[in-house]
């Protein structure tokens, strides 16, 4: 094919994606022109061969210090992984395989009834259990009903800081008591939270990071609140052992070990993160969260105004609405050209704030909504 | 930081890196121009959830039935994975799953003794022994081993077309026989040569893809000798069965299931594989690998002239050199510029002759080698 008949042919492809102007049922936004500009510009670096990208290495490991500091310790030690679900599966084979050399062969981990999905797809790939820990009026994990489900095969609780449905965050000091009291390990989930968490005004209230004693390990994607390309998630370890557990010989590269999960890995996109942390440093990512949490705001006393009334008080950018007949309202809203999703226990309408929803988007959606309900 | 800050930054950390220039050691190269302007053009696209993508889920659907196409079989099921790590990962874990709802419970898989080391993560990951099957004289797999190892757990062998260390292409058809009398699984690791064999000129000498009814399974990697972008794997299932295996309930999202190993998925690798295979075509591809051929003779016919001799008459673009102290020849290698890799058993120096090594450049190895050695 010509040169010019590819370009047509990609343009009528683009045009049938969708922006993301209209979806607010997505935890990933456009990457931040920064983080395009990077991405373009290391696209061939392969950090599954450090040694011959020297360059890019190094800022995966200031990323690691970085983004380490922002979380509570800035010694940790991880990688860029490919997003949520590699990291949460690492974080669960680095303990699984420890506990399996002293012995261990049944085992289960703990998570909250709102952990993501991909927790069912890593108890099938790692042959562990998983049990469901119930939640509180709040729907945060119920600790009690975490400390009731703990057993003798028990290797890891997971906590989540930023649920997917809701927005919502576990009590992690209290799981972090609890695990340190039974000796287990403590992965909480902040893919969508990390980077919305530290930027809050109410911080303080939501401990959830390495400055607990208890946590072992936290997951983060720079893909979503991060403005970064992706795929791009970030998995940290309070101890650099914990990353041993995961490594194999890597004959025929520049390096003599691996401990990510996929050989070839984008250095684009580690590149993509440190320059938008460079570029926007702490500041310029509170600045996006405190404009995201002020149109999360407006959406709810906007619905609240029309007698709609929130699952939950939002705690980030995530907005749920009880309303009747959600799944109807859903797909009328889709019909008037929104991308909305639900949640299932409560059942409700569900929507994501993210960097690219604007004060007019926000109006414009909550007419719709009037209207279709 | 400034935008002139965070760009001379960047350009710092650009300069750091190699450039492939000089790199004999890599099965990754330099994209295609039209794989950047893609990728560059769905940048944010996220095949993880594809219904907000369906531009970019066309694009993949189309690749399934091209890349099958190329491989003997246009009706075939997979998706674009990040690599040959995670499309192995999930040809085991398809038919691990396969089998372990049929009640088996300790399971092994046989690879040759040149699988890539992924084979190790993967027995680890997926609590799977791993059986290393002998060689013959060639470096190909020994068939008898194969049989002698097959067991009552045995639920999949390997092959590898295209071995990472030697280039060599497995008996795949006495494999496709075996596997057929035996009732197992038989994966084709091809990441490397699915995009090489194809265009060789006595390709009819290697029957390795799903021509042959004992194939299962084969993966490539576009962003090997396919020119694209990383991340850019392909999982390709003879039966769609397989994907089901695989999946996962999505709530939340745009979709129902997902068979991926991420969850978020990069649509731009995608798009950029898409560009390149329609751009070049299968022509276009042909001439790449003809060109590496060439060279690849050329630098051997070089060796042969000074003396030296490669392990095997290459098949593909890799070359494996017996030299003495070949690790001395290797750092003395790199201290003259060059990126070059051994081999293990039997022990040489290995160079992969990709699509940026230039005639100049192998005339110009071939000097530094004689003066090494």
């Amino acid at each position: 094919m010509s040169r010019d008949a590819v370009e047509s042919l990609l343009v009528e492809k683009k045009h049938k994606d969708l922006s993301y102007k209209r979806v607010l049922s997505s935890m990933c936004t456009y990457p931040h022109e920064i983080a395009a500009y990077a991405h373009n510009m290391f696209l061939e670096s392969n950090l599954g061969d450090s040694g011959l990208f020297p360059g890019t290495k190094e800022m995966e490991t200031e990323l690691i210090r970085m983004i380490g500091a922002l979380l509570g310790r800035e010694n940790v030690y991880g990688y860029l992984s490919t997003g949520g679900t590699e990291s949460n599966i690492q974080a669960i084979r680095a303990i699984r395989n420890r506990r399996k050399r002293a012995g261990l062969r049944e085992m289960n981990i703990i998570v909250p009834e709102t952990a993501h999905f991909s927790f069912d797809k890593i108890a099938d790939i790692l042959c562990v259990d998983v049990k469901k820990a119930t939640l509180d009026d709040a729907l945060r994990v119920d600790v009690n009903s975490v400390e009731e489900l703990i057993d003798a095969n028990t290797i890891c609780v997971v906590g989540i800081a930023g649920t997917t449905e809701f927005g919502q965050i576990d009590p992690i000091k209290e799981l972090s008591a609890i695990t340190q009291e039974n000796d287990l390990f403590l992965h909480v989930d902040a893919a969508f939270g990390g980077f919305v968490i530290p930027f809050l005004a109410e911080k303080d209230r939501y401990q959830f990071d390495f400055t607990l004693d208890g946590v072992s390990c936290v997951s983060v994607d720079p893909h979503k609140m991060g403005m970064s390309t992706i795929p791009t998630g970030c998995i940290l370890f309070r101890e650099n052992s914990y990353l041993d557990e995961l490594e194999v010989s890597t004959p025929y590269l520049t390096t003599h070990g691996q401990s990510s999960l996929t050989g070839t890995r984008s250095g684009a996109s580690t590149a993509a993160t440190f320059a938008v942390f460079k570029y926007l440093g702490q500041e310029g990512l509170r600045a996006i969260v405190t404009e995201c949490m002020r149109l999360t705001r407006l959406l709810v006393q906007g619905a609240k105004a029309k007698g709609i009334r929130p699952e939950i008080e939002p705690v980030m950018n995530v907005v749920t609405l009880s309303i009747d007949e959600v799944d109807r309202a859903a797909v009328a809203l889709k019909a008037k050209g929104w991308e909305v999703s639900t949640t299932r226990k409560p059942k409700a309408l569900r929507l994501v704030i993210m960097p690219h929803v604007t004060e007019e988007t926000v109006k414009l959606f909550l007419e719709d909504l009037v209207d279709v309900i």
